[in-house]
């Protein structure tokens, strides 16, 4: 470990939410394991169990963990890689001044000082989830997983109802580890786990777990500040992100996504073809040999899953041309400047065989670009978007033959009426691999608001069968996003997966709305909030309008105030009804008793003759 | 006139909103109507004509207007109702002290200054729009709202393309008052306009046009101010809600509800068993004749609809012993005590014949109450909710033959899963009568931001045909809602009817987001914050990013910066394939005429020899 002169100060948020404990539950097969969770508490007149929910904000929310970021989380995953005896440590590419953007002195943010040498592959290796899947071990990883889908959902196995319209979805009750390895194999789930990224808690992305959420974070060449980025991202997974991508385009990529990954308890993606522009001059001075060096350098730096737009042939370039917003994706609109400059193929489709073989190398998962995807609802679902679909299915062959992990992304802005159609092509047409959608934001009209109208589609797609959910916030189209806006955007994502995992019928997801609305029935307001996504805003807003201690007790809400109470009323009907049956019963029993004697005392009767009685 | 001695302090907010102008558009039936729209101009280098949007907010955004709330809005459809010649003023009911809560001295609202003699209808008259409409009648208010309804998509029924699943709607390309007429006639729309309300601009709910939002306002026991109840009247109406709910419960309501109804451009409706209950001790303490009194009352003083939970019958009471939440609704909870204590059918529903000749003569419509709605996803489509629906479809038909007008009100908490069928019997066993549903809310966890658990339920139930939409605010659960959160209700609740139109195929519905889209994909910020549903927040969220005058002409975005811009990029693909398809025809020409001189100089070729030169 290197000596700091000056280290960045970075605070970031740390201690659990209210009324939550974090609990970790241990490993069968891989005795090693430990997965966390959160478990909620509800107050002792409850007379229930506490609320196991999925934790995804790491070791920050644990009293008992020692955070240091200049020391960077725990490396959990690192005796399990080791232990697979297919990787090797090495030396690695050195950090070029052209990396950070050729920013030097000041500007220059501090290297992250723990510095680790690499890890790749031994030579000819697959250290792919889905290599050792195919091959039918159970890695750790994937037990992990099981453990963590599940959330204690063995316990509820008798109560479970199943309902709900899953499209073809086919979540088991309990998710054994077994499963985890066989949906991995078939393609239809990815774990994002860079061997670079042993600090990570393993989770999957795929149609038959959770839907899981990206938040996107990253310096602009407008804004920039390594600590702001490293919070924003602890921020994110403090309120439910599952994934987290760095978007950064500014300058001191390098030494920011060093700081991210090494304190990152959730999987991290990038756009590499972002970090590559910023070392040439503009976009037809790519080169193959530039890309391809970008992307060890982020293999070795441990990143999780690169976006690749290799889709973006110069064919579907032409068929942009009459939209409304032409090409809005960054990475797309890159590649076809780039193809239309040379008048030639895209170097990341023609070197894709090459790509494969480097991200197979370090276990990074594809995320296959959707560079063509419509930038308002009038380009929804059109020629350009639907044949760069056609290539992503493709390709998705070629990296599954690589033994490489693979989810697609998608659109964009879709009205209602055409999202359905989104998820039925891709899952034919890329063979069930994971789907990984932006919103889609179902209208254009809201700026300041986007964070809804995708929110709306989200939810949709992801009932349909989206796996993945890519947040957008309320500064979308508009700025960039401050911790509030993420916060809102998370938790607006988190609504959108969890609105959508009910609807599909999974079997747990019910299990927190019940205990809520028993909460909120009940007026036990504080388990109520604790229950809540944002228990913070739930009691703020409760304390604007009934800021007494005492109100947190009240029988009534400030909505009906104290004079009737329709949750008061309900208990009168219970009471009612168990005071009929009772009657019933013992009116039953009455007549029962006459009738037996009228008919003289019989025994047997016929069973028209005791139904008559009721 | 009365004099004021102490003329309450009331500061409403007027003004238009930026880049908008007030216009309105002449009848041609009726030359006296004129029908407001907001017209929203463009910055001249857009080269396109303004944008044209249904505007809610009423005179108070018409500079040229005169504002005084003590003597409420200019009394528009006055003339068009005497001169139908059915009605006649009188003295109408005295106000009487518990219409106020018993209320006196300092703390009794001062009434509103202008009063009126209330109207009614001659004997035996029917004085509803439904009544005119079955006479083939076009009135006034039905030329008003099919002016209002095609917001100038005469001008653009060239362009019209149609794309969108409606499922079963009927929406023309362009409303006829012949349409709006024949919807009314057939029950299957409604125009909610008592005949003491002559002050509002008349609007329509139904299925086959725009899909309407509802904002709740109200007092209740716990906090009141009459300035503040209008002025969120008004502050909903600027942001665009359709319909306002006056659904106080506290004191003071009968002169609160004055000041309400005489300053509102659009309905109002309320839940009148709400303030006969505040009549009496307790809910068994009620009855129909205190009930009948305030429905009066309540009709002279001109509110628009009534939510009457008619469909609480003794019977249904019993099935929601079992429900999470029992039964949530007020109204629903009052009656179904009302039911138990005297183990009595309701007398809603037994004089519902009678309610029926009251609301004929003021033309009140009906909003038959969802008593039952679920109040949690465990709870919803259950037994009891449904049961209740069956009884709103029968007693639609008694108001229909009653020549009255009706919408039926619909839940609640539903997981997206079971929303459709919502809607498919509502239209089954209402025989499409109008739907008017509050969310649905799609998951119970996430008190704080069920404006965006709703919004997402609103969306899908709007898009499969639900009427109007009743906002959810973010103190939803929590608390009273202020200002700012009556503001994101109302933006959320246009999103989803919004998103609901373009969903299903409304013609006119989409050109405001192409015009939005257009105007971000050619960096006219301006343009894109004055087209954006909330104007204010879409500035002030840029201008926390890049707050500089000059960022507003820039032509990059704080997301990727000045470097390289996709937006930019697109046009260079649409400079190239310009330039293609002139080089392609530049060299198509040369070759024919190669061809032409090789193959002898024929004029007519076979077509395959002509196509295999292309």
């Amino acid at each position: 470990m290197n000596v700091l002169t000056q280290p960045p100060l970075i605070d970031v948020t740390t201690g659990p939410l209210p009324a939550s404990k974090k609990i970790y539950v241990k490993g069968e097969i891989h005795k090693d394991i430990r997965v966390p969770m959160r478990e909620i508490a509800l107050h002792e007149s409850a007379n229930e169990p506490p609320v196991v929910v999925y934790d995804t904000s790491g070791p920050y929310s644990d009293p008992d963990a020692d955070i240091d970021i200049n020391l960077g989380l725990p490396r959990l995953r690192e005796e399990w890689i080791k232990a697979r005896g297919d990787v090797e440590e090495y030396e690695g590419r050195e950090v070029r001044p052209e990396d950070n953007g050729n920013v030097t002195g000041d500007k220059l943010v501090t290297e992250f000082p723990n510095k680790q040498k690499p890890m790749r592959a031994k030579d000819g290796k697959a250290v792919t989830q889905i290599a050792y899947a195919r091959a039918g071990i159970v890695t750790p990883e994937m037990e992990f997983i099981a453990i963590r889908e599940n959330l204690g959902r063995e316990k509820l196995k008798e109560q479970i109802e199943r309902s709900g319209e899953s499209f073809g979805a086919e979540i088991p009750d309990y998710i054994t580890p077994e499963f985890v390895r066989d949906e991995v194999a078939r393609g239809r789930a990815i774990i994002p786990a860079n061997i670079n990224h042993p600090e990570l808690e393993p989770q999957i992305i795929g149609r038959n777990f959770l839907v899981k959420i990206n938040a996107n974070i990253g310096n602009s060449a407008v804004t920039s500040s390594v600590a702001e980025e490293v919070e924003k991202m602890v921020w994110a997974t403090r309120w439910g992100a599952d994934n987290v991508m760095d978007l950064s385009t500014g300058r001191n990529i390098h030494n920011i996504r060093e700081w991210i990954i090494r304190n990152s308890p959730v999987p991290i993606g990038t756009v590499p073809i972002y970090q590559a522009l910023e070392k040439v001059d503009k976009a037809e001075d790519l080169t193959w040999e530039i890309y391809r060096d970008t992307l060890i350098e982020q293999c070795e730096q441990g990143v999780d899953y690169f976006t690749i737009h290799a889709g973006v042939r110069l064919r579907y370039v032409p068929l942009t041309a009459n939209r409304v917003t032409g090409i809005v994706s960054r990475g797309g609109s890159i590649m076809a400047k780039w193809c239309l400059a040379h008048h030639k193929e895209s170097f990341l489709y023609e070197n894709f065989e090459e790509i494969c073989d480097i991200m197979r190398a370090y276990d990074v998962s594809f995320s296959l670009g959707d560079g063509l995807r419509p930038g308002s609802i009038a380009d929804a679902n059109d020629e350009a978007q639907f044949g760069e679909l056609e290539t992503l299915g493709e390709l998705t062959d070629i990296a599954w033959k690589k033994d490489c992990q693979v989810m697609i992304e998608g659109p964009g802005h879709v009205p209602m009426n055409k999202i359905k159609v989104n998820m039925e092509k891709q899952l034919e047409v890329c063979k069930e691999a994971p789907f990984y959608t932006l919103g889609p934001l179902t209208t254009d009209i809201a700026p300041g608001y986007d964070h809804i109208t995708s929110g709306i589609g989200a939810a949709m797609i992801g009932w349909y069968g989206t796996a993945m959910l890519c947040y957008v916030t309320p500064k979308e189209h508009l700025g960039l996003p401050d911790k509030n806006d993420v916060k809102v955007g998370v938790v607006t994502y988190k609504i959108a997966a969890h609105a959508a995992d009910i609807a599909k019928g999974h079997p747990a997801a019910q299990v927190r709305d019940d205990a809520l609305s028993r909460a909120r029935f009940e007026f036990r307001w504080e388990d109520q909030f604790n229950l809540a996504l944002d228990p913070e805003t739930a009691k703020d807003f409760h304390d604007r309008t009934l800021p007494k201690e005492a109100h947190k007790v009240a029988h009534f809400c400030s909505m009906c105030g104290p004079k009737f109470c329709s949750m008061e009323i309900t208990q009168q009907v219970r009471d009612f009804v168990s005071d009929e049956k009772a009657k019933e019963k013992e009116l039953g029993m009455k007549e029962m008793s006459e009738k037996f004697r009228e008919s003289g005392s019989e025994v047997y009767q016929p069973a028209n003759k005791v139904n008559a009685a009721e």
